[in-house]
């Protein structure tokens, strides 16, 4: 039997540009002579639908597209995930199912069971867990069809749930086992992935058929790197992370084993290739082609500019030089030249005409007030105001270019620095920044070294140093990532050897600068906790703010 | 046997505060000879704490408060609601808990088995279900300990759920019911809250106690009305709406019956209620006590005025007028009456000069195009820098004036109009909004007529009126609530009765304008389905978009 994985990159709610790509690759396994082709789960409406779920209309053409799906179930089967109605009243309105379409017909729905509800997912929001666990049977073969999660508990050990889905089909004796999922990425989620169908394979001693999605959703992007276990142990096949792909494998050369093929796995170039997915998808998705974003002389906006020209080609991207009186020289000069290297256009509009005319307006009402972060915030909103003017005139999506550290402690202007449709860097510490500006000057210089090596500044007031407000990022990204990585306790952190005023300085600051990131554009995720829907903050809380 | 009931304003994470809140009700329900005092749920910690309950610190906090609460219960017992750890490793790490604490000690824990996930609610993300329900013994009583949603499935008869707690309750014949909740308003939910209280009375035939909160936790406002009803069918009493009261009943009385005393109850005085519960609570617990906001002499700006001016007293919010050459006469007048009728301070900042320096500096960009929605967005934009600007230097929070009509189509300016830290009406239609600055105006001339009655316009250009680019509020209200509270299909709506080319284009507007809502202030929430964490989409879907 030969069975066909297709990774691919669906659109959320996208019924017919989902079903056509489904049916392209239906022809594509069977030319690589398939019996059976495999899609992701939610493959119709792809992942994650979120409240659209809630729309009758939306289960329905979830539904026809199934339908659709099974007429072309002709010749070869076809797996793909969709939700589905609950045919009784008790429970949930819907099921996350996988479906098996052949002979025209659907043969076999199996819902899933184990249904996430941490970090980004919402699962059990939508769904009822399945009570019922059968084999597909199907030319000799008896297929274990799962659903993502339900391999997450290999012998009912993870503490989450109590029903082990795979425990309950094994008495059935399947020849394999097919899961379709949709496994968002994190530059640790591979690894992840790699130790549970291994754990599976070693447990239950048949090989495993895993689908993942591929491409981008908002924020949320999917890595592919779909997988094939033999029941020896060992990795049959990873397929191509972050494309689209259509293989086929010979169920008994995988049963036989001995071969191991992974993908090469270093946590920058994932950073990278996901931003640059993020990116691409994020534009495409909505329509777009074309970017604008501030360029500063800075750090973040020269690596965001690089993963924009890398994802929409450099004549899509506008960047925008803005100087003002506190711009240091080598600002201008630092950006002309990375826009210079990119082959991006670049405009320069000076701002302290704009900053001037604010001022006038508010002396009055500034009168006899020292110069703080109102006058310091007003230069990043000037700048936020150009940039969105270009972009509504012009049609670029402006890109945001916050870090996560800054982000985390509010280091930013609302509505300035803050702007933007979508947050690219937003989940990569600023130490995470240097280390991806470097990945990309490995081999030559294409952001200039004096962007890298220079000491960060806001530059919106004289002589101004991150390091003024802040500790070196060294330490703040530390105490950060536990805090939010790791969520420990102020406690916990100082005994690893910090400070006691500075942890909880930076803890308070995380926590009453929540209002800002209620306000941010989504923030593409690449680690295992990023701002967004996958950290669910009060903000009048007063927890350690 | 005498029960107190203590509707409090809870702060999320302010141990100390909550617990001395607490503490002070305690006495006072000794003072009124009660035998037990009840706390409504999570009360160490307030609701919703969200992801503060994955921080192990924070759990550890909530339990030292009961702790602190079991020595007070001394000569009196006490019920509360608290978040505890999940003894045993399966399942998820933490339950939703009511406590019953007497003699100094912790006497009875009952965890909550109906755990909510649909719109505002995620507490499947963190707690596990019980699956033991005993009643508890006090003073020769019988006391069914319940949480919230526990009693929301009567005779097991909600398809969401499949265990009726009552139901596992009854047969050790409970004497009473205790409730523990946290029922967010909105302007029906008084209603359901009557319709459920009473059907349990009437099912089980004993008496109900049930606890909520008051006051607001950013977009989330609870309105109190605790209830007690009688075995005869009746609400023996309703606690006042919007505010703490600790009353004692007897038991002896309420199960006589006889009585019925419920609040008034009218759908704009309650909105009106809750929003300025909302306002006065997002800044007392974020400790600010002054407002800014941008008084464009339209009815939205207005209405906000009026109700930040009643939460905050008038002089602690400023009005800043911002005319521009496209602003009409009658608008700075009408905005400078108001401000007078209020007694609110206010300044006036024309923003032509801003706006022409912005065009100089656009100019060689700009060069050939026509005045497009670039150009109206810049006004709009500079206002919101002034706003801020001023808020920064001055320590106000800008307070967000746009509606739930505009905020649903996309028409409005995300870092314009769109500014502030709270929405005030964003979860009011326009058509709302006319109704609730009628019910301000029912005695006197408070917003001036003229401001009511006005065709509105966003005047960023000449001439321009909302109906230029939208239908009738009439028709674009009832569509949007079709298809937002009701989450009605296009076809089903179209069958309403609506022209069907109009229906497609609010419901593509609706759903291509996720981007900007993603970025916009908590909306305070009134209606069953508001903008913000109870409705959750996606912004790449193609869906109707």
């Amino acid at each position: 039997m030969k069975i066909a994985i297709a990774q691919l990159n669906f659109h959320i709610g996208n019924f017919e540009g989902n079903l056509s790509k489904m049916l392209a690759a239906v022809e594509e396994a069977k030319s690589q002579s398939a019996d059976i082709v495999c899609f992701a789960e939610l493959a119709t409406v792809g992942y994650p639908p979120r409240d659209f779920l809630e729309f009758e209309d939306f289960i329905e053409l979830a539904e026809a597209t199934v339908d659709k799906l099974a007429e072309a179930a002709q010749g070869i089967a076809i797996v793909l995930g969709s939700p589905t109605k609950n045919p009784v009243l008790e429970g949930k309105d819907h099921y996350n199912a996988a479906y098996f379409l052949a002979d025209g017909k659907i043969q076999h729905v199996q819902y899933k069971t184990l249904l996430p509800t941490y970090d980004i997912f919402d699962e059990y929001r939508y769904f009822e867990m399945a009570t019922e666990w059968n084999v597909v049977e199907y030319k000799g073969k008896r297929i274990a069809l799962t659903v993502c999660e339900d391999i997450w508990n290999i012998g009912n050990e993870n503490p989450l749930y109590t029903i082990s889905p795979m425990d309950e089909l094994m008495p059935q004796q399947p020849d394999f086992i097919l899961n379709v999922s949709a496994s968002p990425f994190s530059y640790v989620q591979a690894q992840a992935r790699h130790q549970v169908v291994l754990a599976n394979v070693e447990r239950y001693g048949i090989p495993l058929f895993y689908v993942n999605h591929c491409g981008a959703q908002t924020e949320i992007i999917f890595d592919g790197g779909s997988l094939v276990a033999s029941p020896d142990g060992k990795i049959f096949d990873e397929m191509p992370y972050f494309e689209e792909c259509v293989r086929t494998y010979d169920l008994e050369e995988v049963q036989q084993g001995g071969r191991e093929q992974r993908q090469p796995r270093e946590k920058m170039q994932l950073i990278h290739d996901a931003l640059v997915t993020g990116i691409r998808d994020y534009f495409g998705k909505l329509g777009f082609g074309r970017a604008i974003l501030g360029l500063s002389g800075g750090i973040d906006s020269a690596l965001v500019a690089v993963l924009a020209a890398r994802a929409l080609g450099p004549a899509n991207v506008r960047l925008v030089l803005m100087p003002s009186q506190f711009s240091s020289a080598h600002s201008v000069t630092d950006a002309r030249k990375l826009a210079e290297n990119l082959g991006c256009p670049y405009d320069i509009i000076p701002i302290e005409d704009i900053y001037n005319t604010y001022m006038q307006a508010l002396r009055p009402h500034f009168w006899a007030t020292e110069f703080n972060i109102a006058e310091e915030n007003l230069q990043s909103r000037a700048r936020g105001n150009l940039l969105m003017a270009l972009s509504n005139k012009f049609g670029n999506i402006l890109l945001n270019t916050s870090n996560k550290s800054e982000v985390a402690v509010g280091y930013g202007t609302l509505y300035g620095d803050m702007c933007g449709g979508l947050s690219v860097i937003g989940d990569l510490y600023k130490t995470e920044v240097f280390e991806l500006c470097r990945y990309i000057n490995r081999e030559e210089e294409i952001i200039p070294d004096n962007i890298i090596t220079k000491p960060p500044s806001a530059e919106l007031k004289p002589d101004q140093l991150d390091t003024d407000s802040l500790p070196s990022y060294d330490d703040l990204d530390e105490i950060l990532f536990q805090y939010i990585e790791r969520r420990l306790s102020p406690q916990d952190i100082i005994e690893r050897g910090y400070d006691e005023k500075l942890v909880r300085r930076i803890l308070r600051l995380v926590n009453i600068n929540e209002f800002k990131r209620h306000q941010m554009a989504p923030v593409l995720r690449v680690s295992e906790k990023a701002f967004g829907m996958g950290r669910r903050m009060p903000i009048v809380g007063k927890y350690l703010a």
